[in-house]
């Protein structure tokens, strides 16, 4: 039996069957170190899909951060300790200065579980909107957002979706209106329920609903309804934030809304689970005397140690003017194999998250979801891991660590090109 | 300011109001080694609190673990990585043979989280028995498994309570009737409402309810009625397991029974946030099969790596046995002192798990709750860190690192002795 056949029947037998797994020929990952990845055969992979290691795989800042403070101290915070504090002060400072205080978790699932919770807290109320292919974490609470699989004993009725946002397959009208058009009547609806209106969560930068290209604006009426009903607006920032698409700490800067609540979690550790809310003192006290909450590893000396090195590092590395620069320089790049193979339908994103949409189809827009899987499995082929995502799942998913580099976008592109011109 | 009122105040700016925090007097610690605390006048405290570092704080073999790999790879489980298979295999194999699986999550909230939708999956039921001086965690659905607060749209109807065990003031009638008999009578009442019989999850040493001495099989007519009507038994192993009780890995089987799902936390990575979920190949999928489940953090290889030194380090050192040995010698040293300060009504608990549960009166057994806070503070300003826990807030919590020694006991003996003559 082979490496890869051997660990997957390993894999089965101590972790259970439909475990996720990527490609359909599995990578089998030994060593990482800044954009690449390293198989058990000492083969190169560049990574042009992982977030998590957000400054670079393993970085030595980082890992020095944790192993510093591991042999230092690490407990719960029902102790005083600075850590926690010096890093809460620093990560509100890059906040609009009403997101003052913070909760820390150890992953983004709980910081939206938490999120759902404060918002009910400030309003009385549970019915939340989300969009129709958005993906806000795995609690029992959370997984209520999805629309994937209903759980045993049926959705329970206090989640409204909406139409995600599209800028391929734009619903008409002035941009944005269709969406608040939408976001209000589930308002009204959620208000003639028992469950009213508590709040709408989205990823300002709708990532997973294929991180449409939307003008400076496009949400203003959105928020004003859910302002005006009295709910509040949750930012899932796990996936844009912490200057993921450039020019902007956050996705929802860069969206030009103040959220009520903004939710952390994927790079705030670099692949340390660490995770946290983000929310006025109002609401973060409202939600304390509402509900208890107490997190164990929350907030441990260790986490904020990690997340500290994060934030310093995208700092002195300048990573958000180079998510910005090189993410530019790709998507120029990718403009360019448009002209060259007619699949690729639309070319969007921002920073270093972007990607084509690829089609049968340019006039009639007809999504590509088999040929997409095929050229994420032929890129894995060629030693660059990368995703796909979206609506119609026919999107390719490129969000590399931060410190890609030009000739890291160089690499993939030529490669993609490569592998356009082979189907 | 004091630097103690300063970072008070510096907290409730940062983190918010009713953020809870040990002793009125609370402690700055800035340091951990073994079974100690240093606090930032360089003072040193005797830690019979913090279970979380389980092996000690600060364990160089588990700092080493997690430095090594951290600078090694930290990826999600969606590649393939020995890893998370060669702790998975090593752990299910302290079980019972019929759990063979796990699910690896970053906090015991996840995994208990997790625990109740496999229940749900298996029964295709969602109604929960728990005990009404539990607690589980702090997602929304695990709170609702909390009498404590109501949550904003209160209860959702599908948990029962039954009252927990107190082998100090029994119900009555041969140990383990009087709560079967409840646990039965909760199952009948679910079974004639909308969610059904799921489970009865409970901690089998019952340690947020006061960890009262049960005989052998007291829990075997409980587990036979939840079986007998079609239900699962969750184990929360958040404090009882990895040896905590001495002679037995797990709560569990120092209670004699086989549960059908098991969850684990705190102790696991001695502080890194890790947690898991154990379960039979069959539970295991069909969780997977109705839910779909993935956890980003959860299982990367720094987890893995964490703990699997804390489980070399437990049979290295033979922590089981000198939480037994340390443990006896500590019990019998704290009935020494019963003989002296009528205060003490009972003494009681298992490995390094044990106290004195305080009374006003012996004879009525009138909880002492606020002379327990004020033991408590006491031990604080003596230089030992130790809480309280129980139906009645009144009993000693006394569960310290596992390499605590003799010396140590007779250091926290002779403390208690000195803060019970000065009440």
């Amino acid at each position: 039996m082979s490496d890869t056949a051997a660990l997957k029947a390993r894999r089965e037998r101590l972790l259970g069957r439909n475990m996720s797994l990527f490609y359909s020929d599995p990578v089998h990952i030994v060593r990482g170190e800044g954009v690449w990845l390293y198989d058990a055969d000492g083969r190169r992979y560049l990574d042009c899909y992982n977030n998590v290691p957000h400054v670079g795989h393993c970085h030595p800042r980082v890992v020095e951060a944790i192993a510093r403070q591991a042999s230092t101290l690490n407990t719960h915070t029902r102790y005083l300790h600075e850590g926690i504090l010096d890093y809460v002060e620093r990560l509100t400072a890059t906040f609009d200065r009403r997101l003052d205080t913070a909760i820390l978790t150890c992953t983004g699932s709980e910081a939206n579980d938490i999120a759902l919770r404060m918002a009910q807290a400030v309003t009385g109320k549970t019915g939340v909107i989300a969009t129709d292919h958005t993906y806000h974490g795995n609690t029992t609470a959370v997984s209520q957002l999805s629309t994937r699989m209903p759980p045993v004993g049926g959705f329970s009725g206090h989640v409204r979706h909406v139409p995600a946002p599209d800028s391929y397959r734009p619903l008409g009208g002035t941009p944005g209106d269709a969406f608040s058009a939408a976001v209000a009547k589930a308002i009204a609806d959620l208000q003639e329920s028992p469950f009213g209106f508590s709040a709408l969560i989205i990823d300002p930068f709708f990532a997973n609903e294929g991180f449409p290209d939307l003008p400076e604006g496009f949400l203003d009426a959105t928020v004003a309804a859910v302002r005006k009903a009295g709910g509040v607006v949750i930012a899932d920032e796990v996936q844009p934030g912490f200057g993921r698409t450039g020019g902007h700490m956050w996705g929802h800067q860069k969206a030009g809304i103040v959220p009520d609540i903004v939710t952390l979690g994927k790079p705030m550790g670099n692949g340390h689970p660490i995770g946290g809310v983000v929310a006025g003192s109002d609401t973060l006290n409202a939600f304390r005397q509402a509900f208890r909450y107490f997190n164990t590893f929350g907030g441990n000396p260790v986490s904020c140690a990690a997340a500290m090195a994060v934030l310093d590092v995208i700092d002195d590395e300048a990573l958000i003017d180079n998510a910005r620069e090189v993410g530019a320089y790709a998507k120029a790049g990718l403009d360019r194999l448009r002209h060259k193979h007619d699949v690729i339908g639309d070319i969007r994103g921002s920073g270093l998250f972007f990607g084509a949409e690829l089609v049968l189809d340019r006039e009639k827009k007809t999504p590509a979801t088999d040929l997409a899987t095929r050229v994420v499995n032929g890129m894995r082929e060629r030693g660059v891991l990368m995703g796909k995502l979206g609506i119609h799942q026919n999107a390719t998913k490129i969000r590399p660590p931060m410190p890609f580099s030009r000739e890291n976008a160089d690499l993939m592109l030529s490669t993609l090109d490569d592998v356009l011109s082979g189907l």
